[in-house]
């Protein structure tokens, strides 16, 4: 290890998210990884419970220690549950240690949502407005000087990313906003959970939280923040038997006049110079396996005139742009690195 | 075999469609198979094509010859491909056998729509106005007395059952109906296509054919049937690494002052004597796997008061409710039998 | 629910093969369920937990009174875990209710074997010399006789069936058994386990328990019941990403001068009579799909001549003839009915 | 692209092998792609047919021109089918460029067994004699000398490595080898076969070819060219559900007195330089995901007393370390290059 890396901790290290952080981590060219930490693996290495990691050299998992993470890390990925890990990490981020969260403590501005949303008081309410919701293409500068970065969840990822360049150009009725998402599984975490086991999803596919997921109010709040005025949108996701992967529909109504051309150049203007959102040729639609164990995006759009209604589809990977590929996204800006440092690898298809 | 039993033929009985009805029928209480017909197959025993149909005694695969099909069956489902059937199901037809077609050529009326939906003239239009749209729950009392029942699509079938009650109550804004729909692979049927090898399903989703899929008009058509008007819908087919089931969410926009509880009146009153659409109670949803393998529909709706939207959802089985089970179903009424006979089988789950 | 069909609880009916009993009992000609008991969902209704089951009038899951259970069934099928049932077991079987146990306690003969691979004192060693091993088609007429029945290990039944009409007929050499299994996840049964969970098993396959599994002494002991002399095998079980089925590959060393010819008829012989295992024809290989959610093993064979090794194979389904399958199968016998009542569906394929 | 870098052509760069061949080389430091053939694309851009390579920049597929190659290029992976590509490839190799056959028609030393085994005459026998079979870490000297290396098959790559280095050491009855092979689908190809089609692979596993797969033959080679004399393998192969991967078991006979330690010893002595061999601890068993879109070999085995039997497992991907992969550790021996390079990626898991 190179003293001139930066030296990064991730913590949680061996959920999903936290794991593919590491195996991205792993081979930055611009850092180390100098601390993991873990609740159930305290003191083992990482090639024993995590053998596709072996060939790189880690340090063993440690106990989290907020008070020790200034020593040891200039910046932070957390992998920590939601809620559990909020008040540690207002520890870590009050010390002064960049931070990105990748879970959902700190995206919602709001305290009073927040508790509305996850059942608790929000243990550091004051940290929430300085901290900058991470969904890099929309707050980039922002993100360069954020000392906390709240980053995207992966539904409100695959949403936002096609619904914001059209809400900046006032291009469809924010009234009207419909979104279809069909999730892979590794979105719920890497926990034992009898509906998650093989024979429960395997050949079948089902809606859950219909209206009501947790995830709605972020997608809501970042929409509102662009348009000026708050808004509601209705949010379905369903779960697919796949390991990765989040694939919206999202269905929107647009302006009158609006055309197909319109649509075309928002897109196309505002993600110009984004190297991880690829706004697709006529006719192409995304496909999770393109963006698999990337952090790339996949979009393209139908407008559909008999029913005056607009598709935006994309396609992201729920651990890549969804979680892990994007929190190294920001983290990159935060360093003052190039944004997709570490970030380049294909994807393997099939 | 017994002499009292309808005797049924299949005709295309190798394709997954073919070979499901088949399965139901040889386990059928009123039934005997008396003929299979199949192109690739002819004079080979059913039990080395398909082994898992072994165990019954089945007639070999014949070369399909529609002049001797009148007096060989009284009865006849044909999985045959569409337009590649049609003209021999006009024979056969004419003949004057009772005739279910599980392909397209007999769905729509309108002979103009069904050369620009399929790009072929029909073969014999005048057929298409006595032949009655098999979606059963909505035209009983038709198929009791149709010579010829074209059986709806497995999108149209998932759609529909969760659209024309309400449409028939005037409950929605028929000018707004979007349908997001996600797909097993089975739907494209058994055939040597590189884009369904598994290698290009497996750990992948993706939308196809967005807004232009040929089975929208037949959606269209039965909406305008009930409501007396034209009517677009935009129809979102998305393909999902199952084998079977059709997963729809439909986003309708409910007539002001509808109520959860005028939607629920309406889909138990339309439902109350189906044996096989399944209302769910409130906060259940469906799944995939329950409707596996059988001739079932669930079937549940969330109204989402700040998008003032009403998601509708439904799960089939594509090759039950969606082609074979509903062609029984259908055939059941022709001959006067039960509309469950042979098809109270429970879902394999998991 | 007619009084002269035999009425059947189920034990631990909420767990995978506990809810396959269940699907096949429901559709059972003469038997009717009684008493459906769980350890989880007290109170509940069979179509709140297993929906696929709500076409079907059952009674509501009881909590496990095995003094009560004279009184209420005439048998019992038991999908209680190993060990945690055994002693209640114990108390229904000494009440005089013919039993089928569907976990382990009651298939080994010897309680030091029982201590040995379970890690417990058996609660009941006086039973497990009068319980009866399962297998059907090699014990038909004792489990006629039987109160206890020990149902057969999935993996034994799948491995057994390929060795014994060998043994019977002295034509390969006991020493040298070698077998390679390869195993869908519902042999795991239906537990919170983070090894079980979907991204955890999908796209992935690996062996476990080499030479070491608990069900090799079980295979071992039937061998040698009709060798006449203690036996060792080699086990190899491995798991891969379907949900059911077990196909085996037994690998063994025939007796000098044994051909093809008397291989072929040895499975013949043995296998003329049992309606669910189908000796396959020449060139033909098992499938696990051809079995699927039926009772059915198929079976084959390569002789290969440079290595002198005869090459066995079978599919079963590990819930079908593996578990719930098997059991109604031996309950047949044992209620004096048609070893097939019941179970003479065929496999939903694809 | 830089000057100083090795021009290497893929031809066939469209199947399986070949989008990953071309999905390493796009990463590698010291190599550029300077030429892409295809059969059915010519004409087209990589990044319209296969999108996932669409962040890199690379030349359009053009149509095979055998006479054209050697100024275009440096060195050759051909990914052509076997048989069709024979000629061609004896076409460039005799114009002197390096060359690389992923496919089939250069591994036989013997043209006789080749025609036996593929039913054509080798359409240029003279150059078998100087092709080295690439199995890497048995051959590297040669590798780096030669300019035609026939890469190994995905089955002997993974049988192999289990084998020779027992062979070496002679701790292994060579008389008495079988293999038990599980397939992902890929290792057939990217063709339009009805039994590669999703629903005919997915919930399913079955042999095939057993004791006659046309692999056979090449794993007997190279353990008779170690031997020293002919040998005879069962092999046993069989196809699971899942896109990627080989996972092996072979049985063998260890010689008396052999002990756990000696094979351990035989492996990591063989192995130690072996920077894509992993030879597991004790107790460890290969899993598939963990050399998923790598070039890693993950290796264990159980010596099991009771029936003196040695089980050694090993896993690979089949379009890693089975094709694409090993064709560019042999490619690095070959330009002089680190065996490593290009290939240092980790495993995205899960």
């Amino acid at each position: 290890m190179s003293s001139n890396k930066a030296r990064i901790a991730v913590l949680g290290a061996t959920g999903y998210s936290g794991i593919e952080a590491v195996r991205y981590l792993a081979t930055h060219p611009l850092v180390e990884i100098s601390l993991l930490t873990s609740e159930h693996y305290i003191g083992r290495k990482v090639s024993e419970v995590h053998r596709h990691l072996s060939k790189v050299d880690l340090p063993a998992f440690e106990e989290l220690r907020p008070a020790a993470i200034k020593g040891r890390a200039d910046a932070v990925i957390s992998c920590l549950r939601h809620k559990a890990g909020a008040a540690a990490l207002a520890e870590i981020a009050n010390a002064g240690v960049k931070l990105v969260d990748v879970a959902a403590d700190y995206r919602l501005k709001d305290p009073q949502l927040y508790k509305q949303t996850y059942g608790i008081e929000h243990p550091a309410p004051a940290l929430l407005k300085g901290a900058v919701y991470g969904l890099t293409e929309f707050r980039r500068a922002e993100i360069r000087e954020a000392k906390l970065v709240g980053n995207p969840g992966c539904y409100p990822t695959g949403a936002l990313l096609g619904i914001l360049p059209l809400i900046q150009r006032d291009l469809i009725d924010p009234s009207s906003i419909l979104i279809d998402a069909k999730s892979g599984t590794t979105g719920a975490g890497r926990s034992a959970n009898i509906d998650q086991i093989f024979a429960e999803i395997n050949e079948n596919a089902r809606p859950y939280d219909v209206g009501t997921h947790r995830h709605t109010p972020e997608i809501e709040q970042e929409i509102a923040s662009i348009l000026g005025r708050d808004v509601s949108v209705l949010f379905v996701p369903n779960l697919i038997p796949t390991s990765r992967g989040i694939l919206s529909s999202i269905f929107l109504r647009p302006r009158a006049g609006t055309t197909a051309t319109d649509i075309r150049q928002a897109f196309q203007a505002c993600y110009a110079a984004a190297p991880f959102v690829k706004v697709l040729g006529d006719g192409d639609l995304p496909e999770l396996r393109n963006v698999r164990a990337t952090n790339l995006c996949e979009l393209s759009f139908v407008l559909h005139k008999p029913t005056q209604t607009l598709c935006v589809m994309t396609a992201i990977d729920n651990l890549g742009k969804g979680a892990a590929g994007q929190a190294i996204q920001n983290l990159n800006l935060m360093l003052g690195f190039d944004e997709t440092a570490g970030l380049l690898n294909l994807a393997p298809v099939p």
